[in-house]
């Protein structure tokens, strides 16, 4: 299996990587930034390019890695192509890539994905997304190649699944920045409040979410509730996260 | 050393289970509720009561594990007494214990408990605090014997860090809680979601989560942020906790 990465950012280095150990091969490596193309490349052996017109037209597989709202752009110069043409975004729809492309699908590795961090990906869903039943068949053997974990999943659903994880993992992230930075305003490091993190994300592995909230919402405790909106006075955008957030827990918990 | 435990809900079980773990004799399991007594008492080899006045006048430590706003009010039953008497609250000043107690501190252990869930509390920061250096070392002794994490910690601190950790705790279970919901109402299995979680939490291990934020906002992507505000046009609770979140992150990262 011959493959094109499009692309060379977080979702591109990780998914090639991963190809690339389970044993296919990546042909082309693209970027418009040709720093970046040559970066990726290196880490795996293909020839990195800039300019799309030097694409290789006899790949079996060209995987998109870009920008959601570049997607349909960057897609409509492999309309002459034989080879499968998917894209890897968790928001747009199949219907994005031209339907000039002989063949088209989606495979969304359900993950966040940064440069300075490994991932495993035996471990990751892999939701695919094809507009026939043999090039379907063609992103499951893929997909089983990296991943035990892997989903036919169609774009109405992905898009769900892409807005779960806003909440689930950026949205998080976000509350463990707004975290570190109350700790920094008071010199504390930010390393003692790790094993919480852990121990949070590890609890709802065999129990939902609803049924392990603690805290001072879910115990209506306004009084600490009231302490810690008067430590955040300088804090007003904290602030006002705390006071959105805490209605929201008491809400979903029938408190209010 | 013989200790006393006055309480009977998460924090209470998991710091009873640990003591007796690590060879500590607990004499004693108050509560209000005696079937609450009984039922950790028993798990623990103590005397369950709910009568104050039975209280062992002659224990070494007295563990105060109920709600913040009634530990002023238990630790008065406890002035007559010889024995160290500690709080276990984040957010609770050592000053609210009376002043008539002979010897006072506080044992906070900086984790989420739920009964549900075992806890190793090897990793478990605990903060100490005590107003003399004879209780701070009683309580040094016992905390390392629970843990390698031990940290002495005045009351202001520990305030801090109690708020720091509803934001990366309890908010962020609410955000698993959220992202439940969503799928819920699409018919997708929470389970999909649960490796994006458990990597999200570990990449804060070793980077701080300023710098792996990743999803539409740190991207500016309104495309994608509007598409999923249309989405969530049935559930405006969410559909503003999105927007504040959102542009609290690009807020963050000075995209806006």
């Amino acid at each position: 299996m011959k493959i094109v990465i499009i692309g060379s950012g977080n979702v591109a280095t990780h998914l090639s990587l991963a190809l690339k150990a389970a044993g296919e091969e990546i042909v082309q490596v693209f970027s418009l930034n040709l720093n970046n193309a040559e970066t990726l490349a290196k880490r795996i052996q293909a020839e990195p390019i800039s300019n799309i017109s030097k694409i290789n037209r006899l790949a079996d597989l060209y995987i998109i890695c870009v920008k959601d709202d570049a997607i349909s752009e960057i897609a409509k110069e492999f309309n002459d192509i034989d080879g499968l043409v998917v894209h890897t975004s968790g928001s747009t729809d199949i219907k994005v890539l031209s339907s000039e492309l002989k063949h088209v699908g989606v495979f969304y590795p359900l993950q966040t994905f940064s440069k300075t961090k490994d991932v495993d990906f035996a471990n990751i869903p892999v939701c695919i997304e094809a507009t026939d039943a043999k090039q379907l068949d063609i992103l499951k053997n893929i997909a089983h190649k990296l991943s035990s974990r892997v989903y036919t999943i169609d774009s109405e659903q992905r898009r769900v699944l892409h807005l779960a994880a806003v909440f689930a993992c950026n949205f998080t992230n976000h509350m463990y920045a707004m975290a570190n930075q109350i700790l920094l305003n008071n010199n504390i490091d930010f390393d003692i409040i790790k094993p919480l993190i852990t121990e949070t994300a590890d609890k709802i592995l065999n129990d939902l979410p609803e049924n392990v909230q603690t805290g001072p919402a879910v115990r209506n405790d306004d009084n600490t509730i009231n302490k810690h909106l008067n430590m955040l006075a300088d804090l007003p955008k904290l602030q006002e996260i705390y006071i959105t957030l805490s209605n929201s827990i008491k809400l979903s918990h029938k408190i209010v």
